[in-house]
């Protein structure tokens, strides 16, 4: 503080006059100032914020540069192929290979899992991982199709049709899925609108993935027992010992590769092509022993060569367009959920940022041009990134080696898997589970923060007893409902002047604060002081008063509390009930002989108070600081 | 600061090595603070303070006077009854027979409403005014039917069942919502959750009210009109000129009392006696004119004597009981919101406070015992409630008065309302409805708060355009969306120390705050950090540090920003997606040559981030106030 009096030498009273003209200026700034943005200028300004970030719409200043890094900026691939070098590809093809190898398994287990014909599984590991590539940010994410997202579509589809009765309608419908998921997610990263995937917290995902995983788990277990006409309407089971044994025995060795590769990460290409080893084994197997006519179920036929146009397919018009679009967009966010959170852990683990809204518009092209050449919706898997990352890929073009080796599989080894059995791909499936429950990660929730584990659990009960949908809208519902529990049922907190400082801190978290006889400093433990907890908030304060009036008059029956100080530093906004319960609170203490003062109002705040003249209605007793108030009433 | 070292003398070093040892003693106390409450433990004590507060649960030091004060707080017309004086009966005795004037055609007319015969409404104007008198706290409030409720009832019921088809049918189900809404109204009384009618917001009370009145205004213009077969189906529309007259006259004889009533506060008894007057008058024209024999529509039979029981006709089993108990629910909450409001707004002229809970329990008692005795729904009436005022009501007892007036009139003169036109009912209704329009108010909320407003015209429009569930929905939905729109979409703001004092503020709010080159503190808008905003939070923060920096690069090319003091003063708690933003945030820093520092966590805070581990992630810059943190990086 350089005043100009420090070097003159002034009476107390002096002083004392002084110091009550600079906390009077100091009422004044808390007073005068200037309007905060309006609603319409906010919504206004983030309206120019959007133009402004959209791309395609700021091409005023157009010209051939322009251009160009707004085509790099649409298809980052262009940034890094002019970098790309031969060591670079070395890596990317030996990631690729091994993706592969995982990934022709896996896709042809999801397809039945969704419900498909087994092709539509590899289709799917064809057509988006090249989209990707061209747009996506992410250098190590492995796209295609994944357990939870197969799961989800068959479940919700089948309501609307039945895949046993009607392959072929119900092979439309989720194409047509497939098409609005795209559109939406495509939507959101055009729009900006990424924070909906933050509506899914992490906790809920983390339940959510493990029930998944349970249904899929116990699902997939009448595959490998070979129980096909399994139904709540028949109990005719077909059991045969070849069906378990083989499966059993192919998840057992797929699951040793894992323990091995685990123990030894020189060895981390030994679980990824057991999937593999184990196909080819297992049809081998069938093949010589002629088991298919022992009762050991096998894929038969899988249709061979490109992916087919599936543009005539997609169905806008009909009486389940309404039901498909809301399918598409609970599994649009599923997917996003899950890729962009399997990206950013990887991109964070290499030092680089994903850019969210980048990632949404490449996946929701993915799957729009998806939709039309057969494939269903693919996304970012959380194994095979995994095995990605270990094998050591460069960039995005692992995914393309992996694309085009099994687009060379479809044209040539699709007549190779007629003798696959049904079990192996059940065992397939089944050993991808375990990844996706994260005990570790439930018990640090439940360490940090209790409600955050409520809703884990809540997505976790939701999916494994009801259906994905409850699930989903459980954790969602806790999630939320945590939020406006704390904005509806705000604490106060008593302060105390922490020793040698000029803070004021809650007397419960710092035991060292002391309190001032007469006065009771209260703060509100809440952003909003609105309809939801105005009256509340009034009845809360008042009983605290009374408490600790009543425990100021048994202690010391001279200084009952004459001076209640409001502390509102923590509110950023107030409505009209919120400032009716804080005058019903003044003329309350008034009646009692107390004084309200407010200490520290928010610009919004203030602003609001002031329009309501409800500054004049409190003696003016509006302060800068909890400090400033207790100066001005020469405590 | 009263240190023993000031009278020795020191060399700058010491007293700086001194200040040291203190900041780093007070951010001690930022990491050592005692356990907060866990959840369990919150839990157990809102259940212990339940307890206390549910009456008949703590009855351990039951003795005769234990029993009695128990007796008087459920009874509270036992308190004021023993001081009851002639002079305040002779008050009372005024105001309840002013009260029953206008409750007699008032209640003919919202039986109508109601789409039951006219005796229900009288009826309903006999228990629940006597039962209220026993239980309820309020002085003023005038018990009986309502306009609001009686459209709500008649416009849900009868989409289960045709008023016109099937009136027994009909009478049965709303005798049931009668029951049901008494039942959750004294079920909120006792469980104290009475903070579900705070879900109203007043704004959309405002909005809602306006437009049931309007609603209310065009059907009873059908009545005005005589166009008594006025359905979608037909237009076959019998208008009749004389209805017309009668109504449009005798209406306009009520609005010139009310006007001259408003003019000369003396003359508050000419708008309330007014409509019995009207129905006197208009009833004699028509017994006198014979005009019912042209076409002037009458109300003829009315079922005179006491309420008869109907116990018998609640219908707790059949299909429709799930969607009846649903109504009984919205109607408890309107008819609870709307006594409560007027109760209160006259109790704070009266200068004395209302126990919202015992309110709740009295208002559910009445209705409950209303549903057993041929009663609908009855609630405090605005309009009576202020003529009850004005007519200088002393207690409850007018309420008593009104009730034996009512059952006298029910005993004696409804054979001689045979003759009254339903004309005159249209037109009283019509008379009460301007009161439940309050654009005063409306343009106060639009002044103060723009969102609030459009709670208010969203329950306005849905209600006018739509139903009225969708117009409640609307407002709630509002409402709420502000809440969560605040919490997921927090602002951040860039603080600077204000001059001669040791506070920080936001450099916008004021604008003679001080930045520190080099410094950049930051402070967020919200009181959560959590799933929803952790991501947002995040890039915000980021962009921001990234403008700046350019900012102050453009203008001194040597301060850049090499700390970044948040201050999360504001956060009332954090879950693991908010750690792990802000341990993102710092390792972004941390890359570019910045540091984190924190200010000010609060309690629950600074407990989740040492569980977390996060303290020693950045370094332990943890900080009591922002003005230590600066001390610390000796600024």
């Amino acid at each position: 503080m350089a005043s100009p009096l420090n070097n003159t030498t002034t009476s107390d009273q002096e002083m004392a006059d002084l110091e009550r003209h600079d906390y009077v200026e100091r009422v004044q700034w808390v007073l005068n100032t200037p309007k905060p943005p309006g609603l319409s200028q906010e919504l206004i300004g983030t309206a120019v914020s959007w133009r402004n970030k959209v791309p395609f719409l700021n091409m005023q200043s157009g010209l051939k540069h322009e251009l160009f890094s707004m085509l790099k900026a649409t298809f980052p691939i262009l940034s890094w192929c002019q970098n790309y070098n031969p060591n670079q590809f070395k890596h990317d093809l030996l990631a690729g290979l091994t993706l592969a190898s995982l990934c022709i398994p896996q896709s042809i287990g999801y397809a039945t899992l969704a419900k498909l014909d087994p092709q539509y599984g590899l289709y799917t590991s064809v057509v988006p991982p090249l989209i990707y590539t061209l747009m996506g940010t992410s250098r190590e994410i492995a796209i295609g199709p994944v357990a939870v997202i197969s799961l989800l579509l068959s479940s919700m589809v089948q309501k609307l049709e039945d895949p046993m009765a009607n392959p072929i309608a119900y092979h439309k419908l989720v194409l047509t899925v497939t098409f609005f998921a795209g559109t939406f997610q495509a939507a959101f990263g055009l729009f900006r609108s990424g924070f909906l995937i933050d509506f899914l917290s992490h906790a809920a995902i983390v339940g959510f993935m493990a029930g998944a995983a349970i249904v899929i788990g116990l699902q997939q277990l009448k595959g490998l027992l070979g129980i096909t006409h399994f139904t709540n309407k028949t109990d005719v089971v077909s059991w045969n010992p070849y069906n378990f044994l083989l499966g059993c025995s192919f998840l057992i060795f797929i699951l040793i590769t894992r323990f091995l590769g685990r123990k030894n990460k020189k060895l981390f290409w030994l679980p990824a092509i057991a999937p593999l080893v184990s196909v080819v084994l297992a049809t081998l197997i069938v093949f010589l022993t002629k088991a298919d006519k022992h009762g050991v179920d096998i894929v038969k036929h899988i249709k061979g060569g490109l992916n087919p146009s599936s543009v005539d397919q997609l169905q806008f018009n009909g009486p389940h367009v309404g039901e498909l679009a809301k399918i598409g967009l609970i599994v649009a966010i599923i997917a996003l959920t899950e890729a962009i959170a399997v990206g950013r852990s990887f991109a964070a683990i290499k030092g680089y940022h994903l850019d969210g809204n980048k990632e949404m518009v490449a996946m929701g092209f993915m799957n729009i041009i998806g939709s039309f050449t057969s494939c269903y919706v693919a996304t970012g898997s959380f194994s095979r990134t995994a095995v990605n990352f270990s094998a050591g890929c460069e960039t995005a073009m692992s995914n393309i080696v992996m694309a085009v080796t099994v687009f060379i599989s479809l044209e040539l080894l699709t007549k190779l898997l007629y003798y696959t059995p049904v079990a192996i791909l059940a065992s397939i499936i089944l050993s991808a589970l375990p990844g996706l429950i994260d005990v570790n990660e439930a018990c640090n929730i439940w360490k940090v923060d209790k409600l955050d584990f409520l809703a884990c659990i809540g997505a976790f009960l939701g999916v494994l007893f009801a259906t994905v949908e409850i699930g989903l809208l459980m954790a969602v519902t806790i999630s939320f409902a945590k939020i406006i529990v704390v904005s509806i049922r705000p604490g106060t907190e008593t302060l105390g002047k922490l020793p040698e400082t000029d803070a004021f801190g809650d007397v419960n978290q710092y035991p060292m604060a002391v309190k001032t006889p007469g006065v009771l400093i209260m703060r509100l433990k809440s952003a909003l002081l609105c309809f939801a907890n105005a009256n509340f908030v009034r009845e809360r304060i008042m009983k605290w008063v009374i408490e600790e009036e009543k425990d100021s008059k048994l202690r010391n029956a001279e200084k009952t509390i004459q001076i209640v100080i409001l502390d509102i530093s923590n509110l950023m906004d107030i409505d009209t009930s919120g400032i009716a319960s804080l005058e019903e609170l003044h003329k309350n203490f008034d009646s009692n002989g107390m004084k309200l003062a407010i200490a520290n109002p928010r610009w919004q705040v203030i602003h609001k108070l002031k329009l309501a003249n409800f500054v004049p209605k409190i003696g003016g007793r509006v302060f800068l600081s909890i400090g400033e108030a207790m100066a001005s009433f020469s405590i």
